[in-house]
């Protein structure tokens, strides 16, 4: 990058008289001149906050409270955000019905867990071999992807905003080797969502339980194996007592993005400036938690691994390219399904094409030739 | 990621009994009875921003703007933020001095511009195959590097935050292929900073020339390649017209990060609500100006490539390795030069070699398996 001090006047000139490109997520571009007529508004809001998560789980329950904690503080308390773990007001997956309805005003969670009652959300929280968190949130706040979230939402009455990313996540836990795509034949794997969706195409059996289930079932060898999320989330839960190998990379989840849902009447009500709080406090969080992931992942891995004999494998190239193909086989039926699913699955799908292209030689390259190999 | 709601009790209970890690960068932990407890006080403040881009420059320019206004905008104009471009009130390399005297109260620009005054404040922006932009995020943010770098700037009287990032960016334009290292030979390339310094290192010869002078230099073999920022940029500027190789990786930064400088006198004038809407702004900012990189770099690298002709190229493995051992001394020179240096280098090094090993089998692991090669 260049210091721009010493740009002579031809090139100045030539830069200036650019179509310029503003910067992009127009909703989060400020009006000033319309803010800063208007003295600020001292009515207050009490703001109940739902959550998909138990309270302070690593990064996504502390994760939450950031988020409701900045709220608070950067309106000098003119929004009083309250939190409720998952179950304290209504149950994980309820939340969203709770801030649709008002029951609270704001909630924070991840929209693939309303793929029921919304097909298309899932597409904003992560696809198999999708797009990283990097190219994730600049699909979302320059790609035009917010937009769609926000139309996506628009019937249920409420307003998404990105709000934490957990990266990378792993590819689960196994009790038995992968060596070849013959071992994933009669293979029992617990995997919800689009992930158990590609093993049942490539001929996993595929097993559906609550989480609270999944410890015991590895153990009695109900199920071969088991996804969670990450070294840092993993470790916590103590999954390594119940299975000894740890595949990577995860596949299903390459970046899961987490969202603040925010019920469009109370967000109406409040004067600009706190709407402009409320979405500059979840870009933040948008920005802590996968920092917080990126940041703790590395030594909760050396724990599974030098404390807990826990072995890390890498799926093998066959296995990989099979879980590939059926990807883009289930995206293509989920996508089907719906007019809105099939809209934000071409929008995300030809930026994934074109953000890959530079990511390969940006990223890609730069952190192959760090490592040497 | 799983879906909690179904954890049992003894699930939650072992979760909760943990030794919770609170979200990282502390300095943006609120605190919320505090803010919550006095109403906000309604004092009016007028910035001056200075910065280092000329006015409207993609990405860097438009985005130092969106920070200004969204400063004013979710303030509810009690700051009002007024920005100055490279050389309309100070030129651009005296931005750190005037924040640093209250000529301005705040600024955007990048932490290697001053290093002649602050040695250690090059380990802020980037460091030849050092730390993506995730990466450096997760070392300012969680890892500790803005405490660190809070100090380096304490004597000045300047307090930094992070405020966008380049991403990856290019490794030069070139008008003579380097095929191998014995190419390096005898090659003139202007690259200012720590690149340079590693391209002396291998036996090329550095030229320093104003970037205003690069375009003639080019045409004329003054010199034969030079750096500067990604497709993005490059597109604007035109350098295509007077070179044909355009190589990567960007091994000279591998995710260059912005600044907001600010005097402390003017920062500490603010109540707290205020100075948290401050930090908000600039970790949007943060966010916002990498998005925009990352969503807009392949378009105009397409651009480069079909419309003006532009070869794209690789380093060839053995330059890579080259520059990468080249690199390695450099930066050991350059810690060694100050007590603060090492210290910065030191905690910036332990923190890469940790991080590398989760990007591999995370990041790295997830964009080769998604590309199939």
């Amino acid at each position: 990058m260049q210091n721009l001090a010493n740009f002579s006047k031809w090139a100045l000139a030539g830069l200036l008289s650019l179509s310029l490109v503003a910067c992009g997520g127009g909703e989060e571009k400020s009006n000033d001149t319309a803010a800063a007529a208007e003295a600020p508004k001292q009515e207050t809001f009490e703001w109940k906050m739902v959550t998909t998560w138990p309270k302070n789980f690593p990064a996504l329950g502390t994760g939450a409270q950031y988020l409701a904690d900045n709220i608070t503080a950067m309106s000098g308390g003119r929004i009083k955000v309250k939190l409720y773990a998952a179950g304290e007001l209504v149950p994980a997956l309820e939340a969203f019905d709770a801030v649709s309805r008002g029951t609270a005003e704001i909630g924070h969670a991840a929209s693939y867990y309303w793929k029921g009652k919304v097909p298309a959300a899932q597409f904003f929280t992560t696809t198999p071999f999708g797009l990283t968190a990097q190219e994730m949130n600049a699909w979302l706040h320059v790609g035009g992807g917010l937009e769609l979230w926000e139309e996506v939402y628009a019937p249920f009455n409420v307003i998404p905003m990105a709000a934490g990313n957990s990266g990378t996540q792993m590819g689960g836990w196994f009790n038995k080797e992968i060596n070849s795509v013959a071992d994933l034949n009669g293979l029992k794997m617990r995997m919800p969502g689009l992930g158990g969706e590609v093993l049942a195409e490539a001929g996993v059996t595929v097993v559906n339980m609550p989480g609270s289930e999944m410890f015991t079932a590895l153990q009695t060898g109900t199920i071969d194996a088991t996804e969670f999320v990450g070294p840092y989330n993993d470790l916590a839960f103590g999954i390594y007592k119940a299975a000894k190998y740890y595949y990577y990379p995860g596949w299903q989840e390459p970046g899961s993005a987490l969202e603040t849902i925010i019920n469009k009447d109370a967000f109406n009500a409040l004067p600009e400036d706190l709407q402009l709080i409320v979405r500059a406090a979840a870009r933040q969080a948008n920005s802590q938690i996968l920092d917080e992931f990126t940041a703790k992942n590395y030594a909760a891995l050396e724990t599974l691994i030098n404390d807990h004999g826990v072995t890390l494998k890498r799926y093998p190239d066959d296995v990989l390219a099979e879980f590939r193909e059926a990807s883009d086989v289930v995206l293509e039926k989920v996508a089907a399904q719906d007019p809105m699913s099939q809209k934000v699955y071409e929008s995300q799908k030809q930026f994934k094409e074109n953000v890959m292209k530079w990511s390969d030689i940006s990223e890609r390259a730069i952190i192959n030739a760090r490592a040497g190999n």
